[in-house]
């Protein structure tokens, strides 16, 4: 998606090696019109997928879940990463490690948001090492429900995530697909050079 | 908004007369075509306060300020309620007290998403005792930016958050007015009896 790319280039901060900052547009200031574009690229590619539900994960996932879910006509839900005081009975978990934090945490939906039969769309700003990605797909499996897909805005497809998805048989579509971020400079798995 | 009134009282759960859940369709599973017509209401009752960005927290906020954002055509930011590992300089925090979990918590932006001379709508899902509302107006003014006013989709009247904005000079809509949540449902100020 050459607007995101350009974005990223433009906008987005080379950490390090691993890390990209996409602050500006993405997961702190979030760019209304390009959430837009996104939900309609998430659309264009799902369409025919039969998805009843879309499931994402706070915070970072709910801006695009939400355009897509309106683009799509379905509802969205996203899975909660603490305790809710008023989400007490009748939940579904998982457990997701993150290297990042170097922690394991629970991510928590309530069952009734997640019917046995459903076709769910995965929606999430960042696909890494595919421990939230699989996190939330266990949680669709609990639910008797069935994963559709994943979405995702930026995925970083010098780590294992997409890999492990795709083994798993799962459809992954990347509007992203970060090849390195080495030298300061985000380059871009399948870029058409013009 | 009559239909935000119609989906408190079909979908919302009045768990005691102080708490309502509404994560039927506001904060957990997300209604999109509700969220698409509260940000109409937002856009119409602010379009002619020269907003230039839209301030809202995690997560609860997200959806419906990121759906105003769009309709308004601004750029939203949303504070972060726990320190992120990219967001570690030029920051601008406020401490928010939680009746709720009886704990002081900090909230954040980065700097350079709230600038000095900005009009900043505040969106958010809930207004009770007022504390999230003043420590996000703490932040808009730290930045020397003005904060334009609230926008808040369901505020508990019989608690002092309204009163004590008004009184501190800043200008409240809330979408949904709930005077009370005793008897086991929630009925509202100013409803028109037809």
């Amino acid at each position: 998606m050459k607007r995101l790319h350009d974005m990223i280039n433009q906008e987005g901060i080379v950490l390090s090696d691993q890390v990209l900052k996409v602050d500006a547009f993405l997961n702190h200031q979030v760019d209304p019109t390009l959430m837009w574009e996104i939900a309609y690229e998430f659309m264009d590619r799902f369409q025919d997928a039969g998805i009843t539900r879309i499931l994402t994960i706070e915070a970072g996932g709910i801006a695009p879940a939400m355009m897509t879910a309106l683009r799509l006509g379905v509802p969205m839900v996203y899975a909660r990463k603490t305790k809710s005081v008023t989400l007490n009975e009748g939940t579904i978990s998982a457990e997701v490690f993150s290297f990042t934090k170097q922690q394991t945490s629970t991510i928590t939906v309530a069952e009734k948001y997640l019917q046995p039969g459903e076709r769910v769309l995965i929606i999430d700003d960042f696909l890494a090492n595919g421990e939230a990605a699989f996190g939330l797909a266990r949680l669709v499996e609990q639910a008797g429900a069935e994963v559709a897909g994943f979405g995702i805005v930026i995925e970083k497809s010098f780590q294992p995530g997409r890999q492990k998805l795709i083994e798993a048989g799962f459809r992954v579509e990347s509007l992203a697909r970060v090849e390195s971020l080495k030298d300061g400079r985000a380059t871009f798995v399948d870029s058409v050079t013009v």
